[in-house]
């Protein structure tokens, strides 16, 4: 394995065109030791089967995206996500990964609560953690870009997702460092030392910041490199804190999509090692 | 003049496609106070004409859109800056208007040091402010949305903004409140409260948050009642806070600019009386 990638992992999303034994394949040739999987290609493969797949190689799985969206007040609707988060729990220990990454879920159609919101996100760690920590897997809080707080997570600082994770025991509820999300935040820094002086930081993730943002705002994350992050700052605060784990690099870009993936996971692993190495 | 109407100031962009005296026709015929103006039409209509057109109408000018892009490196740029923003102020002054609104500017192209670009802002202001003061101006620093950062305004939060805005006198600069910006983050509050009990509160502005966002995300300001934010609720913290000013209505909204301008205000109007009367 090169050396310079010993703490790289790709996410699944990232080069999502090719399919898991693509993927394992790729790693393999390229000395890529971990990869991010996501639920909906890992159940359509077969989560017994991908696990026995990624572990044959040896790969790592540091993370498995996504479980939470969490935040419906409809009871019939919470319960549901309840037993789909339990599942993802099930899943992540399958797949043999320790980390489990939350999206905690936008605004009820029609809300404009966004305290109540993240009060009923708390009251499903409440149950989900000590799920997860039974089956040896901690949950990740990702905050989430302020621009969606509306649609998709109202945990939009780490400083809000920590204020979440301290209400439970470290070894069930941490929190998602993504660049992405927070490089904004001049309050992020001392809150990755928060977090990484309780144990918190459960997974440490990398994109980079271009303009002008597409519609829906989604799939912009920027290859490292091309815009606005200082990798190499970040990845000090995480260091500083006390994190040594994977790294990975979480790509959503319908121009990364469409073109050749393990091309893109080549550049990837480049852009790695120069701007995070 | 419609009572509930007192303290609803039509921002200019929100209805752009209306000629200035088109706007202030329409502002006499609903009995709306007040306008926010912007340099560019105003200055192609004529700063003094534009002047003597809404004194004389009775329209109060309660804020004039922007000044700020002070976050280049380059001498030169940063001189024309300079130059550029006295002369907004001046304008400012001449419209009879107390409030100039500052966005500060985004990244300089191949920066990525956001602390840097704010510590330029604040060398700006050392020199502006005073010239605004004896202009009888202040300057409203306006936190931009972090989906900003990196392009337009390095200024983030109202707590970033308060912190530059600290360094001098309240009668020189202050902030601009904006829900837009502000609303999915949860120290925006007490932030209020902070900037209310210095009297830097200059302006205040509504626009809801809708998604999805388009792209570039500039244009996707919301209608009053269309999104994720309680106008009250922000309207109740401004006024907690001591503000009880002009609240200006500012959207930037490509279907709202596709309309007629005058039904555009008329709608805007009743919606400001049901969400924030």
């Amino acid at each position: 394995m090169n050396d310079s990638l010993r703490r790289f992992s790709i996410n699944q999303m990232t080069v999502k065109q090719l399919s898991l034994p693509e993927l394992v394949d790729a790693c393999l040739e390229l000395g890529v030791p971990g990869v991010g999987l996501w639920r909906e290609p890992v159940r359509q493969y077969g989560v017994a089967a991908a696990a026995e797949l990624v572990r044959g190689a040896g790969l790592a799985v540091t993370t498995l995206c996504r479980g939470g969206f969490l935040t419906a007040i409809d009871p019939g609707e919470r319960a549901r996500a309840l037993d789909d988060n339990r599942a993802a729990v099930e899943e992540a220990a399958t797949l043999g990964t320790d980390t489990l990454v939350l999206v905690s879920g936008g605004l009820p159609a029609g809300s404009k609560d966004l305290h109540g919101a993240r009060e009923r996100i708390a009251d499903a760690l409440a149950v989900l953690g000590p799920y997860a920590a039974e089956h040896g897997v901690r949950l990740a809080i990702e905050p989430l870009h302020p621009m969606f707080a509306s649609d998709r997570c109202v945990v939009s600082t780490l400083t809000q997702a920590l204020d979440l994770a301290e209400r439970f025991p470290a070894e069930q509820v941490g929190v998602t460092v993504d660049t992405y999300h927070i490089w904004w935040d001049d309050q992020a820094p001392a809150q990755i030392a928060r977090a990484g002086a309780q144990g918190r930081i459960h997974t440490f993730q990398l994109a980079d910041w271009t303009t002008p943002l597409p519609e829906g705002v989604l799939n912009g994350r920027g290859q490292l490199g091309d815009g606005s992050v200082d990798m190499r700052e970040w990845k000090g605060y995480v260091e500083a804190a006390g994190y040594t784990g994977p790294i990975e690099v979480e790509l959503f870009n319908e121009a990364l999509w469409a073109r050749d993936g393990r091309e893109v996971l080549t550049e990837t692993a480049r852009r790695f090692v120069e701007h995070a190495g």
